[in-house]
């Protein structure tokens, strides 16, 4: 039995571990760290998981946690896991971090983009971005997982066959991405109440979103060049889901079929990716609550361009449940243990 | 291996048994009946199945489902099971009837409120009224379950110790209920279109809704004499889940703790009730698409009398999950096969 | 013209005083006061008012307020009002309070329920409760005027004639009311937070919500006798709407016709109470954005009870445009001068 | 008294002809049409106009209500007032038709994209197309005007200083544009139901949408060139709004400032275009219930492109409100007469 340590164990990202988890039969949760919610019961902040999880809110002592857990899931803003991680922990616990820290090689990057200094760049190198299906192999040997953004996931999973493939000229990118407002986290920002977010539609961050740099890179190591994406995220009023569409000059004239082709290739054996039938669009609500990518595509003569559409839950696929993937990975378990949700509508 | 078969399966309640059984490990669905979509892919209906359900929809024919089936669900409009089921049917297959045609064991009271004639009046003595929790001996050994109504089922286990028990004077229950709309179905309705529904809060079918002489003939075998509750649905605008608010005048002064005891006696054991602490208010939320009926109460000394609260996923316990909890026990199955689901939030 | 000062403008019934005044031929805001924006532009915060309210936010100087304004409305938290007021301003300035300071004539009772000590117990016995349709004549001579809360002016509205008229056991009343999200206010707290609210319904404040003495002290009035009620406030997701379902027993059998030639009486000629047609339910829809309350209310001849619905927008008519209201009425305008918005939909 | 007629007066678009006329100084309504609803109270069937608008819905005889009208609007689906509309008519009437059956010149593109037969092509030079901002004068002198899309109107007018300056290259246009559920319309669809939208966000149209031949038309005259856009519409959970986030390649290197100037330049004397301030987004939250349309870009020096950004209410500026807005132009009103609603939020 893997043990378990959440820290940030009381936002959207850290309940989903525990709600997954509960499915899970290798894995005990042994630590629920919560800095706002210590000695309370997990159970009185969440109450779905009244009468199932029965234990209290710990604090974020890192130290103490790595002797009693195998892994550990930090849910966290960023900047504390690189402030908390050392030789000593990783020598003793695997670590697995859901926030930016370890997600950007490039040093100078993460703090222009994130505006915070990095206290651990030691690590840069030896951390696996832990995009499961393209970085299968170096995730199963990594102490230290780079979980990655949610809507990076939903992007690099949508364009990587293309980009990979050369089908279209890097600098042509644009993504346009929706999310629900989980999304968003759990603080309390008048932004994010009910009010202010029901009945809206807006974007935000534009060409400033932190995961730029994130899907930049990634798309970069697959094109083997540099890559420039436009990227904008937008707020939906909806709990979850991310929707991307995705736009791409293409750099020879293809059908479909030999799109879809190359698409088969890359994912045909996913468990996780769902490449959709021919004119069907990828819809959140068909993946809610569940570990699915669905992907599709289509292809404007007219403009040479195509369209790639991806869908998935920014909790589960996006968060948690990625994170729970690479845990099985890195552990040696089947990769989809515990990750079998059926999407549940509506 | 339990061969199952779904009359009814394209809506809301047949959809979340499709849903809750791809996790049963005794069960398989061999039938997808649905008049709307016959030789439609299931999953070209319901986006969430994609690559998990592979079948094509069925007519609704009994005769030859009933040849192929252990067990069938019929999720669909009154008036259907009663005009399909017969002699011959129930000797060869198990029947839950998720529609209103068995609840009610006066025909007239059925004709009366329903406005339908009943077609298999012969039956009502022998269908066992499934809400588990209470009748869970009869429904073992039944060939025919009508399984209850969601507004129904959150009321009465809501109610039933207090009314056993004799602390409410049986003629002041008022039942104030609050459902998501998925209650109302999956017919294309434009009192049912998102623009109508959302930012709306409205009660309807006041005096007159059909589940009214259900609550009152199960809460009546309870008291052991005539029951009238003043039953009030309102429909909210959200996907699932329904909140009971009751009122009751108690027959003498009680306190909190006693109250509770005797709910710990009723539904101490039970899997599925989860009594919640003083003073927490049972949410939608924290049941959403698991089997859970949250449970709590407070008395109103000022008053004398008792206010009930009750919440359930309106398809789950208050449909296909109650429907599989049934199953289990005719089959003799662990009552909890397939019904663990944890809440999902948010 | 009428100078308006609003203290609170950054709230949202402050913010809904603004937006109705825009349309108000003899009143103009002179103040914006807002403690947490000053200096900040009011349509930076308020971003549909851009390029329509061209002011900055100021401190809440009553003083130097009751110098520029003609009447000052208070949307603010409970106890800011009576800590500024004194004999000095309101000899300068009316002030409408849409906050409880003055709606509790008795000081022991507002100070157990809000648990908070009265600053200015001196002027309750002026204050006039600003329920227009009830207390118009003293509204009209009126200082200073406690503005009713949201969930208080529906449930008094609606049952006011019954109590008036004796129909009605007093002890009998139970109030259950469902509020939309605005009515917690624009704090950033979160239980508010979008993902929180939306998908979710729950009871809260059960038999401790403030507005309960409220109910009891007004209807005591009509009824000349105490009035104890069972009020159960509940939230919905949605923006804006209260929807009031109550319940009391009839004191002698009546008719349909007889209970609405009273309501007639009572209501027949006012211009923001719409008593709908038999069997029309009030629905928080059809009131949206506008200053209406629509009633209406069906007798149980099964159990000698009456259910009374109400609906209004808890901003407009439980909020911003009952002040606006009250202050028509204390400056000899036409009531309805600037509040004939028709409700918006969907 | 402008004497005003609706054909399609249950459709959102013909309710918020009703809503926006209550509050105009010159217009009457004399006949509300509507097919599904014959002899029906208009507000039995939209609550919200009880005890405003007192009248019976009518047949859709256009002949007839030539006789009594001085303009018709036809809120009705494509192919009705094409099939309606002729020269005795027009002779008597002025009609302002919201469908697209005048909105495009070559009448083989309305065939290809709408899949119809047009009726009354003889119509089509004559019909002005009634974008008001651009196309002002022509609308002055119209008979018959074809009110613009909802998609297109924010569309064209986000782009068009752009497309007419020459900032960017005409092949380069991808919208990719997010409307709320009223864009949908009231008709029965399984697919508008509140379970199938709510929680739900998707792209749908993709490539094949009709707004894009009508967009590619306007935004080619301003260039003076053929134009090619992808247009690519998403459903929201929400009732109201559209959010066009457009994408172009800028022709040459240009400051904000630069394109700011030049925006201001064709909107800056509008009164229903709100160009934002720096780093503002447009909301559509902002916009509700008004007749604006906000709009704002940012500029990306790392690709060259530029992102513009509109917002506007589809019911409102994208239909009713914009139709008003003709009127009022056609009949030498004031073009903002009962159009001054102030945006209602939250």
């Amino acid at each position: 039995m893997i043990k378990v340590g959440i820290i940030g164990a009381t936002g959207y990202a850290g309940q989903e571990i525990v709600r997954i988890l509960q499915g899970h039969k290798n894995a005990e949760i042994v630590w629920y760290g919560s800095r706002s919610y210590i000695d309370k019961r997990y159970s009185a902040v969440f109450g779905n998981l009244f009468q199932i999880v029965d234990a209290q809110c710990l604090d974020d002592n890192m130290e103490v946690l790595a002797e009693a857990a195998d892994v550990i899931f930090t849910a966290t803003p960023q900047g504390l896991c690189g402030s908390l991680v050392n030789e000593e922990i990783l020598e003793k616990v695997k670590i697995i971090d859901l926030s930016a820290d370890f997600r950007i090689k490039d040093v100078s990057v993460y703090e222009e983009w994130y505006g915070i200094r990095h206290k651990s760049p030691q690590f840069l190198e030896e951390a696996v971005y832990g995009l499961c299906e393209i970085n299968r192999e170096q995730v199963r040997g990594a102490r230290l997982v780079a979980n990655p953004g949610c809507y990076t996931t939903c992007s690099i999973l949508s364009f990587y066959p293309l980009v990979k493939e050369g089908l279209i000229t890097p600098d042509s990118i644009i993504i346009d991405a929706k999310s629900g407002t989980s999304g968003a986290g759990r603080g309390a920002k008048v932004n994010n109440l009910f009010c202010e977010v029901n009945e809206n539609m807006k974007a935000y961050g534009v060409l400033t979103h932190r995961h730029t740099p994130e899907i930049e890179e990634q798309l970069g190591y697959a094109a083997g060049t540099d890559v420039k994406v436009i990227f904008t995220p937008h707020l939906v009023p909806m709990n979850r889901g991310i929707l991307v569409t995705g736009y791409g000059a293409l750099t020879r004239p293809v059908t479909y079929e030999a799109v879809r082709e190359i698409y088969d290739r890359y994912y045909g054996e996913e468990r996780f990716i769902r490449l959709l039938d021919p004119d069907m669009c990828p819809e959140t609500r068909w993946v809610e609550g569940s570990n699915y990518v669905d992907i599709n595509f289509k292809i404007d003569e007219r403009t040479g361009r195509i369209i790639v559409m991806g869908a998935l839950d920014n909790i589960v696929k996006g968060a948690a449940g990625q994170a729970v993937q690479n845990m099985n990975l890195m552990f040696g378990l089947p990769e989809t243990e515990g990750l079998e949700m059926v999407p549940m509508f509506p």
